[in-house]
């Protein structure tokens, strides 16, 4: 899959790498972007969801970061498993912190699986 | 998939059970361990694993337990998503906290899925 | 999604009905084969697929059907894992051989996942 | 992700990855202990549960390894086909076992797919 | 989860509620809005995404709305194939049309289960 | 995974590949065929069935091979990805459409990753 650079990128596009760059402060985008400005209406789209979702709420950007790794890493997205754990990095998770959200993750698939598995039935209540 | 209650439970089953109980201050454990006492060696070793990952660390018990659910609910497992949403709310989850959650599950799970159809190659350097 | 009983079916269904029924020695087919005459030619083609695949050879009919159920569990489908279940214990799966498969999907689960989230490379000469 | 060797690695990994040598009977573990040697309470966790659960048992090792390998194909992690492949050749699997024990995944993801897309109601009785 | 109705909805999500059923000349909009309603921000990120997404372009409605449903049975999302399957047929999808795009997918999860069993290399030049 | 080469391959994979070939007017069969050619019942049955599946219907070629591709996408089959995507682009798809597909896809990855999180019930008389 071609990865459309900068330096030949249409307008529209170049004006989200732009947003992307200074939103971030780098000085080039991911391949994820210039892989999505094969179509502009979803890079831009795209762009502007993750913008509005990551920013700063009820949950602090860390957690958020560490939330995108962990549904990225049970869903088997191999690049987005290297870029959030990455971005996470970036914005504090520790060795320590890595080991333990690895080990939730684990714990989460042998639970899951067994939970399928068995066919267990919602407790009451719930 | 029956379920082993109590009453009817082998020893070496009630021992976890009664683990369970005190360890979470309730009157009776979940379906989930329930339906695995049907094989006491997984039970003891799931629950005692369980322990371990889900103390406090380097994350607190609120944020494990929202990693579990984003990775519950990444897997598509209905009854680990009803049991963690309950955990997390009872450690503190607002509606707020669980909004952003959903909201960072489903962009990650739309980015997932854009990197994936474009084979997007992994960033030099990560 | 309705499901084609035999009273209600073309000539066509009714054969697979019957070579179903023929082959397993049962009074009348699973859901599963009544869902799917929606669409006689894939109902044919699923059954002389499944008769194949699932006859006697290098491997066992219970070690086939265990793997199916194996499968089928870890693809997080509902149906199948407890139409599975019952075929592996109609072929003798015992409680302690399903205690230990389910042992078996929840490590594989575990591993998958930290194998998935480390990015371990593939070990040289596999 | 970096991997742990031996000659880096500290005490506690040590002993685990010693272990693990024994029971194998190999000289250098696999790269997913190297990789999971960066936390090493999960690394330690891990090979304790891999083998209890491993251990002859009700099903034999081959059998186990098998399961474990159409678990993992049907998760889809590429690391954990490879080596447990491997495995389960080292165990006993001969050419014809493999291509029947495919023949069986291809089948069951195919089934799987169905049953879920046609939301076929479970029957009654299982 | 608790469903938002319209009567106790907040003024925010009613306008969304509104325009959904504009758009769709509906009396009422189905559960899945009712659901995110807990969340308002994503009610309305979702929907102007969905609107924008879903839109006739270079697909015809029919065609989009046949691959939002072999997608949603693809990651088997009951909830999803159940809603898709009636908005495809509402669009103009056939008995025959349905039948052989349940036979696509079920074709499609065989060769990509058999694919990444063998671990197939890509092709030179794609 | 080996590769069954035309020249090594035994005469009844041949007569498969020749299949393939003459079908497709392609000079040699995809990596996907040679890796199946280590189980020929396997590769027959699979080629067989991809034929009839895949034959104009009530739906056209390219739609087929567009949900096809949608389906391998939505289950993180990168070979399958490359190669339906190529298929697809043979069979007329634009650069336009293969874009409004991928939005499709990742609209379709996060409504059913929402849809999942919240267990949303599925409306009455779906």
């Amino acid at each position: 899959m071609a990865l459309v650079e900068y330096a030949d990128a249409a307008l529209e596009v170049r004006a989200v790498f732009d947003d992307i760059k200074a939103a971030r402060g780098v000085p080039d985008v991911n391949n994820f972007w210039k892989a999505l400005a094969v179509h502009p209406p979803t890079l831009k789209r795209t762009w502007e969801s993750l913008k509005q979702v990551m920013a700063p709420g009820a949950l602090d950007p860390l957690t958020k970061e560490m939330l995108y790794l962990a549904a990225s890493a049970a869903a088997g997205c191999a690049y987005c498993t290297a870029s959030h754990t990455a971005a996470a990095r970036a914005k504090g998770m520790t060795d320590a912190m890595h080991g333990e959200l690895l080990a939730v993750l684990g714990m989460a698939a042998e639970t899951n699986r067994l939970a399928e598995a068995l066919r267990v039935p919602i407790d009451q209540g719930l």
